[in-house]
């Protein structure tokens, strides 16, 4: 596969999926959106992936939607006032969809953040498993500066992610948080002195999770995106039936051998 | 509008809504419930107001619901006893309700806490937007002191801000959080060295936020107090439908012609 | 009641409950998670018990579910693939119910964590009030390495109690949280130097709940369960019925009375 | 109490709610929509009052929402696309209002139908505990017809009423239902040969209900609308905290007492 | 096993659980609210049960709780008013779980209804997965002239089974309805002649189900159990996690070869 | 567009949609699936279709699941056991999304049936809008002779449709409900003497909604679709946020401007 808005390498089932568009700060337009879905379902199906991360070409991670894009999504041929708005309401849900591919992706995606994350670049990173940052890093919800409220999944995922007190403030005015204020506030696990060292660093934490069994990465992620939307009690009884179909696998068997001879388990 | 038990200013679209008993520690009794309501409900409607400071005349924030007036709603003239607890639940729901208005007030509202903020204080600034407070601040679920179980929605409330351990800690043993540790675990967004130093910044922060566009400030606090209660699938759903009515509006046209002229929006 | 697996001592309305397989590192084998079950729901109507410790015996808190109850688990006698992970569901929920016995008894539950606290260890605290560690402890999810998604209520539980994005690095990673980075996390309230001031300090704040209201604190406890799985709008109307019941009691006479006449109140 | 568009009578514990503007089918302009809001509020409180029977004066139950209020509502001053619509969100809020005071309305209301019960009727009928109706009665989803989606409660309420493949049919079609087909449906508990027939009945079913405990009446009507809106489970565990406050009350020992006593209960 | 309040039989995989007070109609004492649970508890776990008939002994199938129980409910030596109701919300909830204990129970339960089903006897059929009558059955919600609020599921379950403006008539007026309308309003599946005849139909349905894959007819009311309480789209991802444990097995075999031996299916 | 197991024709806005393997009684093999699907999200963006009906072509209307394609989805290549389960969840969550394609296709679906509606069908004509049958027509569960528990959805969405009793006696004994039993119990809005007579009808219903405000029946089918899944007082705050959206329309000007002209609108 090969795109024009993203590079992608495979390699020890470490995917790497890189926003390239450098020279617009890796601004989203209409096919870096279409390829963004497309590469998330592709990577939830390659039995040669089993972690992925997520980061930026150039200066910045990402500068969020292009704004020529939200023009067009602004302006409309559609006569009919009515229609001209359910237009508009399927291309926001058309929006939201590639940033839910990367949520529903069956396995865990780790962004690695430098420079900018901004607008719709904070909808995408809040919808990754783990987000890594260098001091540089800052994180900007610049909808608000746009005279529009985020609609991509920001203030959806965000609070259940971060204090919700903080959340309000960087929704209400657009400051920038830094590197090393998003690690303090639990945005990102770890901030690190620069790209390099953070890349380095986010890539072991992936060989880390790679080497575990795949089946059961996949079931965690999973079973956690189930936990968040249902009550604890609900969440229960979902994980037994989960576990009553796949407890019993190669993963389990090969563990418990490893363990009883004393070697590390080698999962395929 | 005048008040008994507040004092309020409104310039440059910031409101400043004060509790002023100072010489009761700003505890609130029936008539300050009455007006906290009629006020948040007042600044809701008023098109002069986009952002709100609630904050404590005195030495206090706020010492919660006033004594007298809990002895009285613990009393009751009812004598058949099932009649006197359907009062009460209606009375606990009254007394809820000015909470809830500052909550579903459509405009953000900063809690600016010095002193003490104890009991019903804690409520209040459970609802608010954000929470700023000084270092001599301090934190008291003091409901468990009086043999009764916080029902203002502090245990609604803070575990969805604070880690849910602390927040248990707190309401099962009614120790004080100081400002510090209360930005420390993100019940404040800061601490400040002394009060003024605090109002001067939550005033600039106010400032910012009256600034942005009114319509999308009430459109993100509205889907922000949405997404709190339901599931992101359901989130993102509401969301796009919120969009689908007021994405295009003239604050979304304003913000674009200000980047394309590389001015400061200006929102009517 | 005398316990194989488990020592129980109660003094000053206050239980200790500890793991006593020190020579299995506490791992929990069968009869461990029926004794674990049956103390827990004895305290819960015991007139005696205010509050409850939770800790380990030996060098380490909890090693989890014990190897050979796993692979007894993992195997079956049953030949028909449906009756088998019929049966295994049931394992998975009869495993779940000892901990939700901690989550459900009425009375607070502090978990002081010292050593290894390891796949099932982290599912158990996980499901009491509080958690206090030594800067020795450490906390893995462990389940990962034994190629299997954790399945008794640390996925469910641990992300509504510390930060999503450290969650799920832990359930990926399998890797060691130490004591003190729990403190930074929100995942225990405080990290101490050594077990025995640990236990001191966590026998204090077991006292200070002690002396509060019974009654108020059992409430306290049954809201902040509920609150954690329902919206804010459902909690108050579940919180002003509780009140309805449960306010008028001799606990706040006697809370008024001690205010009125300046001394400590005394609960039966 | 006096009201331009209801007439409002009391007698005997039951209240007769009557539509009250039969030159225009009952139709309901801005000031019977407020109308309405005060009454059912007012009734909620009033001690007088048990029961509430809803009608119409004139050929019809109810025509809707009168056109010009509707043109009203469709047009706007506001120039602001977004504004016009954050303002058209509240308004269609403003009317919903009115027919959720029905159904939060501590009495049952019963609706009591014949001729036409059109568009806003069926709002406002399916936010009744229960409703009858003459053979002659008609019930018609009327705004299909206008070109608009129903968008005061039919839509949310109707299919929880009746079999879901009819209250679609009804709402995509507009077409009319019969006194009779609505019986069997389940829309209305009975049909009646006419008016005075079925006032006669409805008000025996009203004067049955007067006679009982008032507390429990206010009590069961609580409940039953918690219980639609909640799962099984979640609805015990209110139903127990409920009965917890109110069983023990005049009313209990009453109808004790006269069953001891072999004489009809009299409730206060 | 043997009961003083029921008599039960089990014959052909089909267990038969008999109301057996006749002298009393039924009604259920302290005693009988144990066995009940007990009964159900182990019908669960009973391999050679499939399938429940639950009937009564004599002229009535079920009077509900018996009112010296009631009595001592409503009565209590706890002076403190709080801990009284905290007791009294604890004893619903006790009263509560044997008719959850039916609903709970894997197997499907019919109850075959002839007589009175009168207060807890209409919450206990309501907790049944199907309900048959006699033409000369007649159900009441009875609580209602107790002066109190049906507490043990009729007011969560029935407005789910039956029309709810008939759920709510019944509710507040306490009227009997008829074997024959229970059959026309759906609170019964059919009505019978006599108590001989829907024994004898009542006895084909449930030995048709006890010839079916027992796996499968568990499967599938935990799945409608879990159906009536969730969303579509969360029913339907339970759904395919349960299946992807329990579809392959000796039945789904089983039924395929004996298909294609053009033979019935014997499952063991 | 053509299609190899379906037949599909509009005219008139309306479509036609017709199961087209009468040699097989129109069984749903790999293909038919996959067309399914696909049509439904033609038709759903198709403008000349307002509205659609679903019929079987030959003798029986549809025959559910192929048994090829079950036996197929039972058996497996892959060896590790919880590989086998992950990819059997996988696969039935695939069989389920042409069936949610027709709830979620944004026109209404008129299932007209004839004949046998057997298994995979009743899962079918459960997701669409409305059903009418001929009297020779039956309905079946008949997964249960399978050994298995019916997973398309039937389980999940006809309990919503008819009395909950009615639809577990189907489930657990797998009989026939004939067309008459069908339309009494809500199965189908009417039931017709023959398939010439129900498809001039159904026709006639169609025509009457394809002539009414296309945009208004789109909405009016995605609130009754929120509508079932939600409480009220979510539905009512998600409907006035859709018509802030969608109620300003030149549908909604057309049909006030045809009513003052005194004709019949016309929408585009």
């Amino acid at each position: 596969m090969s795109f024009e808005t993203f590079s992608l390498t495979i390699e020890n089932y470490v995917a790497q999926v890189v926003f390239n568009r450098p020279e617009r700060a890796n601004a989203l337009n209409q096919k870096a959106w279409q390829e963004m879905k497309a590469i998330f379902e592709e990577l939830d199906e390659n039995e040669d992936v089993r972690v992925i991360i997520l980061r930026g070409n150039g200066r910045h991670f990402c500068a969020g939607i292009d704004l020529e894009l939200l023009m067009q999504v602004a302006q409309s041929a559609q006569k009919c006032e009515g229609r001209k708005r359910e237009n508009l309401r399927r291309q926001v849900l058309d929006l939201q969809a590639p940033i839910n591919a990367i949520e529903q992706c069956s396995k865990p995606v780790l962004a690695a953040i430098h420079g900018g994350c901004i607008g719709g670049g904070v909808d995408i990173v809040s919808a990754c498993d783990m987000r890594y940052c260098t001091h540089d890093a800052f994180f900007t919800i610049k909808e608000i500066d746009m005279g529009m409220v985020a609609d991509l999944g920001t203030l959806q995922r965000l609070p259940k992610i971060i204090p919700s007190g903080i959340a309000r403030e960087m929704a209400y005015t657009g400051r920038n948080v830094s590197g090393q204020e998003a690690e303090r506030i639990g945005l990102t696990n770890r901030s690190f002195v620069d790209a390099d060292t953070m890349l380095a660093e986010v890539m072991n934490i992936a060989q880390v999770i790679a080497a575990k069994s795949p089946l059961s990465i996949r079931g965690t992620k999973a079973i956690l995106n189930h936990s968040r939307d249902h009550s604890v009690a609900d969440g229960l009884e979902y994980m037994a039936t989960w576990n009553a179909a796949m407890l019993l696998s190669d993963d389990l068997t090969e563990a418990f051998q490893a363990k009883m001879q004393k070697r590390d388990a080698l999962f395929r």
